[in-house]
């Protein structure tokens, strides 16, 4: 195999790269600054040494805490729950959130053989039994999966009685169209109404 | 700036790779096998240092000649000439060529300041005037500048009377439906209609 092939071969694995996207993305690396591929490279390579999940919310950092619990202008009397870490990150560049973060790791899909036990359920639990939060916010996924993992943590938090569980509205998109959005999403959205 | 921010700048550079998916790739990278990114990386670094131009063809080589000059079993009085090394990967994917390749590296674009001696066409006459083709195809893109290309291949090559000198068809892919192909497509396609 020339390493044209093997690089091929690589770049294919990665999500959303089929055979054609991934020849293209190797020629054009082929013809790019070949500076530019030693960082990237090296960028890849390294990438998994320099971030580890932190300590207290399970999100990537690259010091011993995450930007987020480091951050002293956060809030930390609310707490938002979430599957994976890279939804803090969506989160938190929504600008409508300040408060502290909480990554469970996934959601609980028995099919899947992830059950409570193989998320980070015990250190939320623990976190909360701190007492330290006012407010919690569970933001995991709208799907079978995530409501099932709310409805848990629901259970699970339900000795703590000071504690505000809410969860992220699920419903139409901003800019959508109602005549295109699926059966769920409407059903959802219509329980959910507010008063104006 | 943290090494989660420094990945996802370098892979924004990458063609077709927007702020979303370079940030969804890099944190897609954090959660996979350690040893695949690394093999990555090494691989992505590596690229240029392994593959070189062929200096008969200029097709990109990993050893003295590429594969297609290396081969015996290719037709070598056939020359297809291509603007870019990868799209000598297409057509001998295609399987209806098996002839040789020669890649000019670009096509003739005055206004980018590509001009004829920016492009490997002295090296084609020279492989021309040796005298081992019987036809040499044209298949720069069917694009104004691959067709200045042709054109001025067609009078490069003029002097050598015994050369069949052909371009690739242009026309409607195969699939396609008359109601959405462009008007240039659809007007080349009937100048270049056949006979039945």
């Amino acid at each position: 195999m020339t390493a044209i092939d093997e690089l091929v071969k690589l770049l294919k694995k990665l999500p959303g790269m089929g055979e054609k996207s991934a020849t293209r993305l190797t020629y054009h690396l082929l013809a790019t600054d070949k500076n530019f591929n030693k960082s990237l490279g090296e960028a890849i390579s390294s990438i998994q040494d320099k971030i580890h999940p932190c300590p207290i919310c399970g999100c990537y950092s690259e010091g011993e805490k995450c930007p987020y619990c480091d951050d002293d202008k956060r809030d930390k009397s609310i707490l938002c729950v979430v599957e994976q870490a890279q939804d803090t990150v969506s989160i938190a560049q929504s600008g409508v959130y300040n408060g502290l973060f909480h990554v469970l790791g996934g959601a609980i899909n028995p099919i899947n053989g992830i059950g409570p036990s193989s998320l980070r359920l015990k250190e939320l639990k623990e976190r909360i039994a701190t007492g330290e939060f006012k407010e919690v916010i569970i933001a995991t996924n709208p799907t079978e999966e995530g409501d099932t993992t709310a409805l848990y943590i629901r259970q699970l938090l339900s000795p703590f009685e000071n504690i505000t569980l809410t969860r992220l509205a699920s419903g139409i998109p901003i800019g959508g169209d109602l005549g295109y959005v699926d059966k769920m999403t409407l059903a959802r959205s219509m329980r959910g109404r507010i008063k104006l």
